[in-house]
Order: structure tokens, then C-alpha cells, then sequence
């Protein structure tokens, strides 16, 4: 059914500095194949933040090599005997999440990303279930192939457009998993998103297709236009200069995701916007702590911090589903993939608008 | 119906320095009774950890004087017209929460002490209501009388004892309830506490009659056998000198209610022992921020933070019916109304075991 002869080919990151455009184009030896794995011939794979923080070793040491990307779509050309969901020739998309134990609590209640024995990372990540990967690195997408156990493969729904599917694999989930989770449109009637970026412009797009009154939360007024077609109604531009630029929106969130890695982000405004009872959902990872906070404003209003992390397969799956019956367009610019290193840069410097795509125009992806 | 003829007189704090058992017996001239207001002839009233944070001023400046004491008990002696759910000779108590705006949304969904206009403290707090009392300051227990909006009067069921039943009208509600916002017993099967002391003892008591499994937390093994007669049936010590006292009940709790007042709790570690989803709420209030924390354990274990502020009439009478109904006994030493100083020392000097109640002989309260 398949023609296996495909060599595992990406873009690698060998240093810290491979941050400043220094990825090497190379090949690498995937994870043995396993009986409930897949092979994708991929065409499109987003450009995340995460992917920075760990070319960088930003979130702490990394093993290079490494090959990002966890944003993957393309073609099914191979499938293990136990793999029974996807088959040679579906279009299939891999998010950030490449594996889990399967069989804990958290694994078998579609909670995978926070399985007991740990997530598999799509990158920069270690197979530990037993089986002929064991022990083997993950790699990413940004590369030709990608090998990855079939729990993780999600089939992309026919009528969605590739490659603005392929971003919502990790950025889009990551803000829908928190605002379906926390309720958003139903229980939270009323929703924030801090930051209008790469995470916040898909946190605006779900929230509004989940039938929340959306508000949009920035530093400034520059994104307001863009956030309003988003689905925005409300804006909230939080560095005015104005003696208190949260006051007059005081208790008038239910739910806030917020995607923004800025430590100095201010928390405790943020939290004056929500009702009691709400929460304030960190999606966005800073490099470092976050501020010391006082307990007198979580007692006295009842309010919450927490945080989440991307999405399951299921999640990810009734995401696409949502985006295909909706027809949500993710804000991207596809970039070709053999000017990665040039798209890391412009990522880095905060130039996307809102995401980017990398196409692999070898395998068919078209810009 | 009664006898309006008497003083309103009480221990006063004065300053900064009436912590070291300087309160002073004085008159004061109460709020101008109002047709919806309630005087309590007082038997019994607690002594809180707030007492202490207000009378020296450590929560913020203090508009002395002060009559602190916010778990009142004893007859009523004079109802308003507007009043229905008590009469003159009933036992009543009062918490916390003397008065609020009784119009929001908060307030109307039973959650008055997050009213949006702000609630009003049983002491040093200023009643904003229109209404005869309209800015007058708020006098608490530690006194002989005690004039309340009737909103915030609670009746005390038959046959739960007067003693007793005082300290749960702040320190019980305030561990209460949140176990009963977050579903200790139901939707969250295994409950910590944190702190054995004033609140932590109320927490184990009710934790364990709403019918969850009870972990007490605390830095020592020292009050084991008392968590264990509380209804503890695990007991962690986070300061044993292991190198890792929190690994072995790594993510086996759903709810902890953090009761310390100490900036250098191990927050963190307190989050390890959640479930993924499981809340960490504060019901004590440091007077320093708490610790800087990453981001990264709240995303990856999708764990909250959040805090809780005593409760609602109504959450008061819930408890107190389940109190009667399972007796349910505080653990409280009785001290004589006149020794007020002597019992404030020693509750700053963390002596008591685990609840102080000041008893007005004078009035009738039985030492």
C-alpha cells in the first residue's frame, strides 16, 4: 500500500544559536517503526513560539539536534496494522503532543497532554512506551516526513483548508482546549484574550465561535482593528498611560486566556476584569516567574489562576470539526519551507501576522 | 418585646500596640438601629486570626478605635419591624459579614461577601446603605452587645452547643465553604488541608463530614494525632528534612484548602499533590505577597490557584444544620470575656488549641 523508501529529512537546530538562522538542513533517524505508528509526507507546518523557546534553549537545556515544528499536516503513506482511524492517503495532522503512556487516568479520561507518566513532546521529546521506538527522539515538522504513534494523528476534515488547518494543530487547540474546558459561550458567557498574537488571534476566533462575547486585551490599540475581525467587540488596550486602564471593566469577564510570554504581564489587572468566580487561564510559557502577587485579591473576589496545555487528540479532532462547520480562517502568511530559517527570525522579532505556515512545495503543498 | 435600656460597651484597640494586651473597656455608640437591624445580648464570640491582623494593623491602617470579634453569639434582645427570620429571644450568631449592598448579582446569588459594591465588615468596616446607620463604623464582638443587619443573622439550630457553635460562624464557614464551592466529597473525593490551627481544624472536621478523604498537610509531625482525631487518615509533613516531602503523594489530591498565613509556604509543592484540574484555594491572608511562581507547573498540570472569603448567611446555616445534625464539635478552650487581653496574647503567641472563645459570664455564658 505504501513506497517506504522516503528518507527522514528537516531543518535541525545543533546549537543555542541556531536562534539566529542557523538551522542546517539534514537527515536524521526517526523512531523505529511500530505497528501503531504513522507516516505523514508533510506539506504544511506552522510556525509555534514553542518552537523558538526550544531552538533557543530558552525553557531550559535542549539535546541537539533537534528539528521543530509541531503544526504538521500532510499525506498518510504509511500505517501500522494496529492503526485503524487513518489509512494511506488521508490528509492527517499531528499537533504538539507525539505520545503518552495511554493508559493512566488522565490518558484514558482524553486528558493525554497531562498524562501521569509524562507527555512525549512531537519534539524534543523521548518514546518511552515499550515497543521498537523505545527510547528513541522525537522529531518534528519542519522536514519532509514525520513519524509518530497513531493516537496522536488526527484526520483533517474534508472542506478544511490545509494550511489553515495546520496551525491550529498546537496554537489553535492550545486556546480552544482552555476556553471549552472553562466554558466558554455557556457557563462564561463573557471571555478575554491577553495578547493578539500567533495564540490570542485563534483565542478571538474559537471564543466567538463558541458564542462567548469576546474582549480583546492588549498593550496597545495597534491590533484593535485586526482584533475586531477577529471577533472582538470589546477592546482593552492595558498600557494607555491612563491612571487605571482596567477600572471601568472591573467584574466584567467570566473567563480570561491568556497567551502572552511577557513576565511582566500585569496579573493583578487581569484578574480585577474577571467576576468572581472566574478564572485566568495561562496558556502563553515566559521564560521566567511570574510576578509575586498578593492573596488578599484571590480571596476577596474568588478568583482563579491556572493554566493549560495544547490539546488532546479528541479536543483537536472537534476543534476542526468547528473550524470546518464555521468556516474559521486562521491569520497566516505561508512562508516556503526552504526559508525556515529566515521565518524563525521573523517569528522571533514578532513580524507574523498572526501565524506562519511553512509549505513544503516538494511534497505538493501549495503557497 | 424588650429592653432597649442598655450600653454597647467592649474591649477596645486603641493603636498599633494593643496587641501586646493593651484592648481597653470602653462605651461606643453603635450604628443608629435601623428596621431591618438585629442586637444581639452576647454569650459567646470567638477569637480569629483577623482579630489579631486588625488590631495590629498588619493588614493596612486601622481607623481606631476598634471592637474586633466577628463570631458572635447569643440572645436576640431587639428585632426591626423588617425582620422575620429571628425574635427577641432566640440564639443567634454573627460571622464575618455585617452588611453588603444586597442588590448585585453577587448578593443575590447567596455570595455577599463578593458584592460588587464591596462588603462590610463586622468590624472596622463603614455601612454605605442608605438607612439611619448610613456611615457609621461597625463594632465587633469582643463586647457585650452587638447591633447587625438581620441579613447577616443567623439563627443557631437546637442542640448545637452555644460554645461550640461561635467559632464556626467565621473560622468554620471560611473552610466550608469552599469545600462545599469545590465539591469536597463529590467531584473531589480527596481533600488536603493545609495548616492545622484555627481554620485547618474546621477544615479536616468538615472535610471529612461532607465525606471526603481528609490529608492534613503541615510542616511538622507534631499535631498528628490531632488531625488524625479531626478526621485525617493520611498526614504529610512538608518540612522533614527529606529531600522530597511531597513526591510520594505526587497528583493524589482534588481540592487542598490552604489555611497558613506563612509567605514561605511551599506553594509549589502544594501543587504537585493536585490532580490535573484540582484547585489550591487560600482562605489565610499573608501580609506579604506570596512567592514568585512559574508559569510552567500551573500549564503543564492544569492546576489553580484561587481563594475564598468566609461565606454567606446562607453557607453559615448549611453548616451549622450539618454541625447539629453529625455533631460536630470545635475544638475550642473557653476563656473569660475579661481576659480578653491575656487570650489575644496568647492566639498571637499561636497557643490556642484550636479556637479561643471569649465567654460573657455576665451575660449568661457558661465558662
Amino acid at each position: 500500500m505504501s513506497n517506504n523508501n522516503y528518507k527522514f529529512e528537516g531543518w535541525q537546530a545543533l546549537g543555542t544559536d541556531s536562534i539566529e538562522g542557523k538551522l542546517e538542513w539534514r537527515e536524521y533517524e526517526p523512531k523505529a517503526f511500530a505497528e501503531d505508528d504513522v507516516d505523514i509526507k508533510i506539506t504544511h507546518c506552522g510556525v509555534c513560539a514553542s518552537d523558538l523557546h526550544t531552538i533557543s534553549g530558552g525553557w531550559g537545556a535542549v539535546d541537539y539536534p533537534q528539528v521543530v515544528g509541531h503544526e504538521i499536516l500532510g499525506e498518510v503513506v504509511r500505517v501500522g496494522s494496529a492503526v485503524k482511524h487513518v489509512k494511506v492517503g488521508d490528509i492527517a495532522g499531528v499537533g504538539a503532543q507525539n505520545d503518552s503512556c495511554l493508559e493512566c487516568g488522565q490518558c484514558k479520561a482524553n486528558r493525554e497532554p497531562y498524562c501521569d507518566k509524562g507527555q512525549v513532546g512531537t519534539y524534543a521529546g523521548k518514546y518511552y512506551r515499550e515497543g521498537p521506538g523505545k527510547g528513541a527522539k522525537s522529531y518534528g515538522g519542519y522536514a519532509n516526513y514525520h513519524r509518530a504513534p497513531g493516537h496522536f494523528v488526527v484526520k483533517i476534515p474534508d472542506g478544511l483548508d490545509h494550511a489553515v488547518a495546520a496551525p491550529m494543530l498546537c496554537g489553535g487547540v492550545t486556546v480552544y482546549s482552555p476556553l471549552k474546558q472553562y466554558g466558554a459561550g455557556t457557563t462564561a458567557k463573557d471571555v478575554g484574550i491577553v495578547g493578539i498574537g500567533g495564540l490570542g488571534h485563534f483565542g478571538l476566533l474559537f471564543a466567538k465561535a463558541l458564542g462567548a462575547n469576546v474582549t480583546a486585551i492588549s498593550h496597545s490599540e495597534s491590533k484593535k482593528a485586526d482584533a475586531e475581525k477577529m471577533g472582538a467587540t470589546r477592546f482593552i488596550a492595558t498600557h494607555s498611560g491612563k491612571e487605571d486602564d482596567f477600572k471601568p471593566y472591573k467584574r466584567s469577564l467570566d473567563l480570561i486566556v491568556c497567551t502572552t510570554n511577557d513576565v511582566n504581564m500585569p496579573i493583578l489587572g487581569y484578574l480585577s476584569l474577571l467576576r468572581p468566580g472566574g478564572n485566568l487561564i495561562l496558556v502563553g510559557a515566559p521564560e521566567k516567574p511570574l510576578p509575586s502577587l498578593p492573596a488578599f485579591p484571590f480571596l476577596m473576589n474568588n478568583v482563579h489562576i491556572g493554566g493549560s496545555a495544547i490539546g488532546s487528540p479528541t479536543i483537536i479532532k472537534e476543534m476542526l470539526e468547528l473550524a470546518a462547520k464555521q468556516n474559521i480562517k486562521s491569520w497566516i502568511e505561508k512562508r516556503p519551507l526552504e526559508d525556515a530559517n529566515q521565518a524563525v527570525v521573523d517569528m522571533h522579532n514578532s513580524k507574523a501576522r498572526y501565524r506562519y505556515v511553512l509549505v513544503n512545495t516538494a511534497n505538493g503543498g501549495k503557497l
